[in-house]
C-alpha cells in the first residue's frame, strides 16, 4: 500500500477545531489498513504570526513542498486586522498557492438534498444542484505587480494592482475546465469583462483556442462577468463548469457556495501541475468557508467542509476514489440520519457540536 | 420655469424602443406645464459604429457636455462583438462616464410590491428590499494604465490591467454615500478586498477617515467584497447604502438587481462633481438592464427603467422630487393594474409590450 504524506495546516479561528476531525479520519484510514497516511503540522496565518512575526515560516513552506498534500483549515480574524499588510494571516495562504504553483482551484458548488431548504434561494432553483467552478488560482491582481501605495504629498496617497494574465495560464485553467466538463455534462461557460479589460479580452481569445483546438466536444459559452453573476443568482441550474479567473473567481465561487445554502458543507481543491517523472501534483485542499472568529472554540462548528475537502484529497491526490465516495456517502449519511451543526440547522431542530458530527461521520465510514 | 436641455443618447438593441417611451414623458411634462424640457439625440454605441465607426463622436460629446442631462438606453450586442476594443460600443459609454466626471454612480436596488414573488429568492428575504448601491465610476481598473496586450513571441501574449485609487477618488466617492445614508436610514457598508489588493487597503483607509472626521452619526460597516456578495444573496435586507469600487460595483449592483427580481425596473444615475458657481452637476441617467439583443425591435421589452431613470433625471438634476414621485407612482399604479411585460410577467399572465406599458404609465401620470 502506497503511503502518503499529508500536512495539516489548521490556522486560526475555528480551523482547529475542525481540522481535529480529519485526524480521526486519517486514524481511521490507517487503523481499517485502506490507506498509510502520516502527517505533519504546522503553523499558519494569525496563529503563525503571534509565535514568528510571519504567516507562515520557510521551514513549513519547505514540508509543504515535500508533502505530498496540504490539508488547510482558515485564516485570519478581526484580532490581526492591524498587522502589517506582508505579514497578514492571509498572505501566509498566498504564498503557499504561489510557491507550490497552485494554478487550479476547484470549487464544487452542490446542494446537500437535506439542507435544500436552508437556500435563501427558492427550493426549486436550488435543489440538485451540482456546478464547478474552476478559478484560476496563482495570477491575476493578486500577484500582478505593481502592487503599491505610494504618497503623493499634500494628504493624498495613491494605491495600485496590477491584473496580468499570459497566453499559458489561461491555456492551462481552460485545459482543466474543459477536461471536468468532459467528464460531467460536457458544458463549460468561461466568465470575464472583456468589454472593460484587456485581461478579459485575452483571456476570451485563449479559452476559444483551446476549445477549436483540443475540446471541440464540449459545449463552450461566454458570459461577461456581471451578467454571469446575474445567471448564477438567476438559475444557477443552466450552469455545469464555470472557469473564471483569480478576482471574479473569488467573487463568484463564494456567491455559488452561498447559493447551495451548504456554505459550510462545501470543500476545494487547489493543484499544481503534474510532475512528468512522478506523476504527481501539488495540491491544497480547504473548505471554503472562513475562519469564523465569532463562534471559534466553542465547538460549534460544522466540519463537513474541512472532511468533505480531506475527501478532495484522497479523490484527486492518491487516486482514492472509492475511499472518496464513502467519505461522501457517511457525510450524507449523517445528515440523513437529522444530525445537524447550528449552522445548517433549521429553526427549532436539535443541533449537535463539532466533534458529535466528526464522530458520526467516521462511524458510517 | 427653469427650461431644461436634454440630450438623449438611445444607443443600441431595445434602446430605441425604451427611450420612445421617456420622449412620450417628456412631452406630457411641457404639455402639463410642469416643466419645459428641450432635448436633442445622438448616436452612441454599436449604432453610432455602423454611422461613424466610433463608439461616440466629438460632436454628441461636446452636446453631453452642454446638456443639463444625459438619459442613456443601452449598448451593444453580438453584431459589434468583432469590431476592435477601442472602438467597441461599451467605449461610447465609457467615455461618457470618464469625461464628464460622473464619479458616482447611484444605483437602487428596490422589490416593487407587486414583483416580490418574481425574485428568485425567498419571499419573506426581498419584501421590501430597499438597497443603494453606490459605485465609484471614473477610476479602478476601468480606466488606470497601463491596459494592454503585449505579444511576447511564441505564441504568448501578455494582457495587463491597472487599478488605480487616489484618496481624493475615494474621499468623494465616500462622501456621496455617506449623504445618502444620513437621508435614509443612516447605515453604510463599504466593499473592498484589503486582504488581497493595495487599493483596497487605501479605500477601507479613506473611507474609516471620511467616517471619523465627517460623519461620525451614520453607522459604518467594512466587509471583503466576496463575503459581503455572499451576505448579499443570503439577506440583504441587512443593507442600506453600499460604497465600494468600479469593479465590485459592476457585479455587486448586478447582482443586488437580481435579487429584487425587478431587473427591467431599475434605474441609475451617474453623477458629477457640483460646479460651485453654477451648482449644477453634471448626469446620465440609464437603466441597470442591457441592451437585450434577443428581443430587440419587437416591441417586447419593459420600459420601466427606462422611465424610472428619467424619474431619477427629476429628482437628481431637477430639484423635482415632487415630480418624480409622481413618476414612481405612475409606475407602481400600473403595476397594481396588473399590468405586465413579459418579463415581469407570472406563469400564465397576460402581457403587454412596451407602448402599452409606456402609455399606462404616461395615463397615470
Ligand atoms: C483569504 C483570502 C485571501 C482568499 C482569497 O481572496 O482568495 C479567500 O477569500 C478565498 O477565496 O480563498
Ligand atoms: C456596458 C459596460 C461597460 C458597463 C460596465 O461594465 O460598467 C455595464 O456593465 C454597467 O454596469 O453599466
Amino acid at each position: 500500500m502506497a503511503s502518503h504524506k499529508l500536512l495539516l495546516l489548521a490556522g486560526d479561528g475555528i480551523g482547529p477545531e475542525v481540522m481535529t476531525e480529519v485526524k480521526k479520519l486519517i486514524d481511521l484510514f490507517n487503523k481499517k489498513g485502506l490507506a498509510q497516511f502520516s502527517f505533519d503540522e504546522g503553523l499558519v496565518g494569525g496563529a503563525c504570526y503571534d509565535a514568528h512575526k510571519v504567516s507562515i515560516t520557510d521551514e513549513t513552506m519547505a514540508k509543504a513542498d515535500a508533502a505530498d498534500a496540504v490539508i488547510f483549515g482558515a485564516v485570519g480574524g478581526p484580532k490581526w486586522d492591524a498587522v502589517p499588510y506582508e505579514v497578514r494571516p492571509e498572505a501566509g495562504l498566498l504564498r503557499l498557492r504561489k510557491d507550490l504553483g497552485l494554478y487550479a482551484n476547484l470549487r464544487p458548488a452542490v446542494t446537500y438534498p437535506a439542507l435544500a431548504e436552508a437556500s435563501s434561494l427558492k427550493r426549486e432553483l436550488v435543489e440538485g444542484l451540482d456546478i464547478m467552478i474552476v478559478r484560476e488560482l496563482t495570477g491575476g491582481v493578486y500577484f500582478g505587480e505593481p502592487k503599491t501605495i505610494t504618497d503623493l504629498g499634500n494628504g493624498q496617497k495613491r494605491a495600485v494592482d496590477t491584473q496580468v494574465y499570459d497566453t499559458y495560464e489561461i491555456e492551462r485553467i481552460a485545459r482543466v475546465a474543459f477536461e471536468l466538463a468532459r467528464k460531467r455534462r460536457n458544458k463549460l461557460t468561461s466568465m470575464e469583462k472583456r468589454n472593460v479589460m484587456k485581461t478579459g479580452v485575452l483571456w476570451n481569445e485563449v479559452v476559444t483556442q483551446v476549445h477549436n483546438r483540443e475540446f471541440k466536444d464540449v459545449t463552450l459559452e461566454h458570459q461577461l462577468a456581471d451578467s454571469g453573476g446575474m445567471q448564477l443568482v438567476k438559475n444557477p441550474k443552466q450552469f455545469d463548469v464555470i472557469v473564471t479567473d483569480n478576482l471574479f473567481g473569488d467573487l463568484l465561487s463564494d456567491i455559488a457556495a452561498m447559493l447551495t445554502g451548504s456554505l459550510g458543507m462545501l470543500a476545494s481543491a487547489s493543484l499544481g501541475e503534474v510532475n512528468p517523472k512522478t506523476r504527481k501534483r501539488k495540491a491544497l485542499y480547504e473548505p471554503v468557508h472562513g475562519s469564523a472568529p465569532d463562534i471559534a472554540g466553542k465547538g460549534l462548528a460544522n466540519p463537513i467542509a474541512m472532511i468533505a475537502s480531506f475527501g478532495m484529497a484522497l479523490r484527486y491526490s492518491f487516486d482514492m476514489g472509492k475511499e472518496a465516495d464513502m467519505v461522501d456517502n457517511a457525510i450524507s449519511a449523517a445528515l440523513a440520519r437529522g444530525l445537524r451543526t447550528a449552522d445548517i440547522a433549521a429553526k427549532g431542530e436539535a443541533t449537535i457540536g463539532t466533534t458529535e458530527m466528526g464522530d458520526a461521520i467516521a462511524e458510517e465510514i
